[in-house]
């Protein structure tokens, strides 16, 4: 099957589900609300640069795509969230990778090594939070949902990989904590073909609004600097 | 399309999939621990019984299938727990649907009404617990994480519905707070074609191990009384 | 010793401790915030009324305070929070008292008793929310922190008992989780000497402020009331 | 009021508290289980060495007390996790201080100075945890429950700085989470007068069991090696 075969089939199935949805009341709105945060999920080296067991698709066009909304979040001096994966024990019985690593290749994220720093192409800023999680969500085990409400951030811009991991579960989490989730479609990515599809399904549908980057942009533009 | 050529489809995806996980080192196996719960996610009436917005399919099997593992666990005597998702204030701007009545119809789930009681077919027993969460995730907001941990689990079987959305946030948090998930193959639903099929896939490839109702059945056969 | 003796006695370390936090920069003020919540600690009657293993002190002084609280709060359309602790099996091996029966007499804490339901001196009223706990923490394995965010709240006013347990674990809780925790002086209590006055000295010092009523109430009377 | 004095006077309370308790039936014991941590709780240089507005008093006490209990942990291989506190943002709106800075000098935490490491008396190993915490208790917003749980631990021996806040409040948060918590007696310390013993009274009464140091070097010398 090819790639447009794929996503083809996929979308005959979409259009099936969302007319259910639809008419049971599923895949609301939740729109943006008035104070925004920048959440870029786990673009560290191992997710967006080749040779790695963590290595995504699609890296030509996230980079950019994230750049842009740094960029834009940086002139309006909204939160900057950035979040890495990385463990400083991956051996032995006491490791804090807890039992991810029975499931999938924790022991590549080691703690202080290259492949979990963030892409040096978006690089951090001074006065950003880079959170280094143990777990797919950056609000399970973190200080996220904390800082973020005690800045009254009241919406969330997610970014980043993967879909079928981090990104998703962020998001379920973040509506489950009080905060609206965008989820800016070409600026998130995964490595195996239909998941990006299927997930960003999932989300719209119940979790978070998935939004053109263009939407997002324009949003953005529109804050104003007071309170900030 | 029909439904066959919808999961021929998806098999066909999954396979090519499944080549790159393996050999990244995904999909690996995390196993039954040695001190089981079993966890029925939203098995109640608004989501077993026909005619309300969060009606499943596959009760004709889910309902039978869950019948046997409480009849399994009842005999080993291990913690049982289901959940409801329910909503003392279900209008104005203080609910505790929180956000989440902007992308679902939460606002239907009324505490104290039929649609949020278990379903009577698989009614919950004294000693039995029954949580009344208000999100995706049986651990978001709930006792459950330290209820477990107290009774020294160490693997959670998961049943109920959906797949997409409350069993799937179950599993996520279930491998984030420590312990080893098992999704019953048999004995979870979702209401849309597909969703299914992609969150399982997704789950035993990186969350949590999904097993057939006969491999669940035995290994609790299999355990013993002591400690319990 | 006396209860003027004790209490004189500690006003004595007191001033003594506050030399030394001022010195190093404790003892600061959170101030109040612009969206508040009335978050009222187990006043149940196990805690409310005597005869219980957990009657407290001062409920002649405290339950009319909450009174004035409530009015001032339902004035302003704020959103209202109550907590009971309550358990649904307090026998055998599988309680969701988890370990707290083996420091305290959870036992007599039954759900559904008359002893956990709020005193009707202070009855919740449609829309308030009201959470059966099972830890000392308000948040702690509750929705509170998600249904404050939703609800745009930066503010808790914190009432109840008892200060040497569930009032202060919530206190802490709240700045942990970003809102700004206000203990009304003249509307907490216990049920042992000393520990009211040293709990909320360490508040003070460390985690939110301890306010007189009347500063409290002056605050929500000012409050308006556009987007409540 | 010299310090025998005020112990004096708060031992007279305790007394008359205690018989209240244990009348009503606070004051149990949780005991030890059979797979221990150890947890080291901001022994950083802030907490440990003079100079600091965190300093505190007694760590030529503490830190012999807290060597002992790491050579009989690391010899009995069980997981040890130290604690420090740190921020990357001391400064600007978007503070990871969150609101604490409101109530105590956070901003002199920064993360990456000496004042934030761990005291190099008592050094973490390889293979230890060493958790950069942003609020008092060790649990909250940090991965040690899931960490812990996946470690199979039921019991956490605590150590280190300030009892009147970290201390108490991951203990708080220990039993809460399903943990059986051990305070050591001399293996704790404050920096003004009264905290330390009030806290450890308000502990012992309803939280965790406050224990002499060579009752836990005794409990831990009888562990066996097996499963660790």
């Amino acid at each position: 099957m090819s790639s447009e075969e794929l996503k083809a089939a996929l979308e005959t199935v979409f259009a099936a589900d969302s007319a259910i949805y639809q008419q049971r009341g599923f895949q609301r709105r939740i729109g943006f609300g008035e104070r925004p945060a920048l959440i870029n999920i786990d673009l560290a080296n191992a997710w967006t640069r080749p040779g790695n067991a963590f290595t995504c698709e699609g890296m030509e066009v996230i980079i950019p795509n994230v750049q842009r909304l740094l960029a834009a979040a940086r002139e309006k001096r909204i939160p900057i969230v950035y979040t890495t994966t990385a463990y400083e024990v991956t051996e032995g019985p006491h490791s804090d990778m807890g039992l991810w690593q029975h499931k999938i290749p924790a022991e590549v994220l080691k703690a202080g090594s290259e492949a979990v720093e963030i892409d040096d192409r978006i690089a951090p800023q001074p006065g950003d939070q880079v959170i280094a999680k143990k777990r797919a969500s950056a609000f399970h085990g973190t200080y996220l949902a904390g800082f973020l409400r005690a800045a009254r951030v009241d919406t969330v811009i997610i970014t980043g990989a993967t879909v079928s991991a981090c990104v998703r579960n962020t998001t379920e989490d973040a509506i489950a904590e009080g905060f609206r989730p965008i989820v800016v479609r070409e600026a998130v990515g995964d490595r195996v073909p239909g998941v990006v599809e299927w997930n960003l399904f999932d989300i719209d549908a119940k979790f978070g609004d998935v939004e053109p980057i263009d939407t997002v942009l324009q949003y953005l533009d529109g804050l104003d600097l007071v309170n900030r």
